[in-house]
């Protein structure tokens, strides 16, 4: 039997990711290997964060009677203005959030934070906001990358910050229709816990995992490391209680397949805390696998890896597909190669010998029965070998797996040294992924190499699906004085390139405040309107996450979407 | 090579289904049957439908200029209003549709009957009718079995049907992604035609294919006969472009695995033709299967052939499930074996011998490669044997597939014959599918056996979750000399049975009216305030079929949702 139970960690730190203590720090080797590629003078640890005593946080602009009468609805205990607090739920995980928060400034902090326990107390805090004109601003495990969780007031006199975290009960568990429900707060962590006594797994593996939140899952239609074989979050949901200001919304069909009108749960999915606070949801589980089978393969190029991708998925059995199914571009297969630690000289070694001196790596997870795992594994190598792989056994999956929730540890230590550091992310048609692959990275690369400055990029695709696959880029240069001018001229430079391939803005960071400026290119004027036509639905003060999702009303970005025309 | 290529038939006519040249009358072995079973005097042909001549059709109500003016934007050539065109647009193909025609009542006629060869003719046929306050109802294959496209004018003047007919092209392919866009108003065979050259297929077969359209399945989130292998309508579809009202909308992405906010493409899908007319639609395909293998097992019970189902989707390997998959209650076997037409008796008393005097029959059709066919086939057999099942080889399954979309041709001659005949359907969790069953069974049985009539009900499964199943009921009575009360006694019975059991309202009829008043139980009262909210965004007049999808403004009936429920 797999264990699909991982560690539960600790709240993050507040300038950064995690448990600190759990961080991997970087060897002089790999320290080395950064400063040459991005031709640093130093990689020292000259830029730590401030001391928390340091950091700037604006006054509570509340009434006492607000606060009075939010300790009234979750009791006293529940209700924090203290500064840390504060500071603690002042925005997300992404890179500028960090750089914000590290140089001392949390001024956008909420005035206050509310730990409601039930949907009843959701509610009523809701409704006193709408009666106060407070912004409320949902927040699970804080860990978007996007700005999701930014404490913006908008237009309102002050911000609350929901905090889910004491709702994190798992209420309900349906053998036969193998669903569960669960409150919204509970964490990855914690809801493999609450299967495993039923030998049933979630599936779900953001590397977020073990801080996000099933609420935030649901929220940002959020897809995991292993999504190819278990789906994304839009597809293990059931349904979903949501508190709005006009009231509870039971969104989802109790019954399977129903043809009774659109369906409206994939209103909520997505919707990002902009129309409510979801406060539990139910979503399809699985037995935990009695075994895991990996295997890795080199490729000669990234496309030619993406290419036996698309095979797999299309002329593979109905088993073939890994559960875990990721492929590095050239760039990051010689990273991991250098940072990731293994014995990997002999084996780089073996696939210069065979023809491949810059490899492009596949690492496959297989979860499962045992035969079910061998059959998948044995008919996908045929099709690995016909595009060109070479088999590099189990190890480089097993290693990647170890890491695989590490990433945003890595991230502080790089900022701590003055390295600059982000990820983005899309996904786009096998006929525009190429296209897509090269000129996002371009733009990328242009953006940060100004000035003679070094970047690095790479890159791979961690999600499959029969029309395409998704395209993930990491990207690193020295730290600019103003970081987040840098970090917004990169963004902006990737956003553009990714609508003019016709790719999406975003595959699985959600939209947040960064990518709502794209929306208008993603889903057209009228789509934006349907949104804020739902919003004015539920929300009609417009009290729910303002700023998120939906752009201020300008003209969207016009775009032209390539397509692959062909006829028989 | 499976030929999924089926026959292109003539428009239905008038007052029932299809060509009625292709149905195969009843022999006499089944009208005694019949006779005996519905207890009446006679199944004689003493209630043919009246001549088309003598068909009542309210006078065009439309000003000159209106039609002027439309036929300025198609054409003169694709404006009608004779009162033959007319008749064959006054609804869909419901029972009660049927009754009320046959009579001669077409009074509902829509006033005039639009062709449109474009998406920009559908525009300027749109903004006329907001221009003149006309309602608009969207008209693909006019198979709706719930009033879908009853031409209700609803509080304006006049009602124009938009027929889809000419709109029928194959319009793109990527053969990379795996998708095809085409014209909505193309029909399922042609669908199938149009794709064979590539060597892919829709896979998408309602009993309704060989009339209904492309915009219909998605405008309905329609389930084929193969759908638990394919996939629902809902499943198939990528992207969807709409002209409403306020402007053309093009719901989904063209990429892959998006997460940029909600996925409003599941707010066009479902809608019924109430936010606008579907003009074109991407769709998933997939290799024409190249073989056929067909099982059939016999169960001693319709609860114990559904949990062999439950078993085979949650124990068997990814590639198990076959694509058909249905299950007949015991009522629905031994009908098929008296009425069906084979050499039954041997397998009868073989089943009779192995104790299995009223069985239940499972049919299985797998589609694909043939070792994949064959191991899903070998595995499935052990889990039905293990569940109690009998094999009884592949001939059920061929003849059920020889004869699967001929049961509408069996209606028309039934009601000639006086025998009121109608279908149902829901779906259920599996803790919840026995007592839907049975209380659904029995609001069809008591509804129909006031005064001492005979009634018989029997129910299918056709379609498998992973959290539940669907059931298919067919029922036949004597038609009583208020065919239409005694249509809407039975519905009204079965509709307030499947609520209050937690059931859906609907598996894959849809809404439109007939299901309209159920709405408030299946999505809540904020839920139609969701659906009428979007409706105003893009029909701010509420032209677009009025009375369909969202009931009238009155409090929803309430209801109880059972759950089951256990801890470890």
């Amino acid at each position: 039997m797999v264990i699909h139970v991982t560690d539960e960690v600790p709240r993050s730190v507040w300038y950064g990711w995690g448990d600190p203590s759990r961080g991997k720090p970087l060897g002089s080797h790999a320290l080395e290997f950064l400063r040459r590629t991005l031709k640093l003078g130093s990689v020292a640890q000259n830029h730590p964060p401030v001391e928390l005593s340091d950091v700037r946080v604006g006054p509570v602009t509340l009434a006492d009677d607000v606060l009075t009468q939010l300790r009234a609805i979750t009791g006293a205990d529940h209700v924090a203005t203290d500064a840390t607090t504060r500071i603690l739920h002042a925005g997300g995980k992404s890179t500028p959030d960090l750089i914000r928060r590290r140089s001392g400034d949390a001024l956008d902090a909420p005035d206050a934070v509310v730990f409601p326990g039930t949907a009843e107390e959701v509610r009523a805090v809701l409704a006193l906001c709408v009666q106060r004109k407070l912004a409320v601003v949902t927040f699970g495990g804080g860990t978007s990358v996007v700005g999701g969780v930014e404490p913006l007031r908008g237009r309102f006199a002050g911000v609350i910050t929901v905090d889910m975290a004491r709702m994190d009960k798992l209420l309900h568990v349906d053998s036969l229709a193998r669903t569960a429900t669960f409150e919204a707060g509970i964490r990855g962590p914690a809801i493999e816990a609450a299967l495993a006594p039923y030998g049933m797994t979630l599936g779900h593996f953001p590397q977020s995992h073990q801080e996000a939140t099933l609420g935030g899952y649901v929220a940002t239609r959020s897809a995991g490391q292993a999504s190819t074989g278990y789906g994304r979050s839009n597809d293990l949901v059931k349904s979903a209680h949501l508190e709005t200001p006009a009231g509870a919304f039971d969104a989802g069909s109790p019954a399977p397949g129903t043809a009774a009108g659109p369906k409206l749960l994939d209103v909520v999915v997505g919707s990002e805390g902009t129309l409510g606070v979801i406060t539990s949801a139910t979503v399809k589980v699985v037995p935990v696998p009695a075994q895991k089978v990996y295997g890795s393969w080199a490729f000669p190029s990234f496309e030619a890896g993406a290419e036996a991708l698309r095979r797999l998925k299309h002329d593979g059995a109905r088993g073939d597909m890994p559960h875990v199914c990721r492929l590095s571009d050239t760039d990051e297969t010689a990273s991991t190669f250098k940072l990731g630690g293994w014995k990997t000289g002999a084996l780089a070694r073996y696939l210069g010998i065979r023809g491949q001196k810059t490899p492009a790596m596949a690492l496959f997870v297989w979860e499962g029965d045992a035969r079910e795992n061998r059959a998948g594994k044995r008919r996908s190598a045929k099709i690995m070998r016909a595009a060109g792989g070479i088999s590099m056994g189990p190890l480089p999956g097993k290693s990647w797996e170890h890491g695989r929730f590490s990433g945003p540890y890595l991230r502080d230590e790089l900022l701590t040294r003055g390295v600059y550091v982000e990820t983005l992310e899309t996904a786009a048609t096998w006929g525009l992924l190429a296209g897509t692959y090269a000129s996002v990275r371009a733009a990328i690369l242009d953006s940060l190499q100004i000035n003679g400055a070094a970047a690095y990029v790479q890159t791979h695709i961690s999600h499959v699906y029969s029309d395409g696959a998704s395209l993930y880029f990491t990207f690193l240069s020295g730290l600019e004085a103003d970081g987040l001018a840098q970090n917004a001229r990169v963004k902006a430079a990737a956003s553009g390139a990714i609508v003019a391939a016709g790719a999406t803005i975003t595959h699985h960071h959600a939209v947040g405040i960064d990518h709502a400026p794209y929306m208008g290119a993603e889903i057209g004027a009228l789509g934006i309107k349907v949104l804020a036509g739902i919003k004015n639905t539920l929300d009609p003060e417009g009290i729910m996450n303002p700023g998120k999702l939906i752009p201020p009303t300008t003209a969207p970005p016009v775009t032209t979407s390539p397509t692959t025309k062909e006829t028989p």
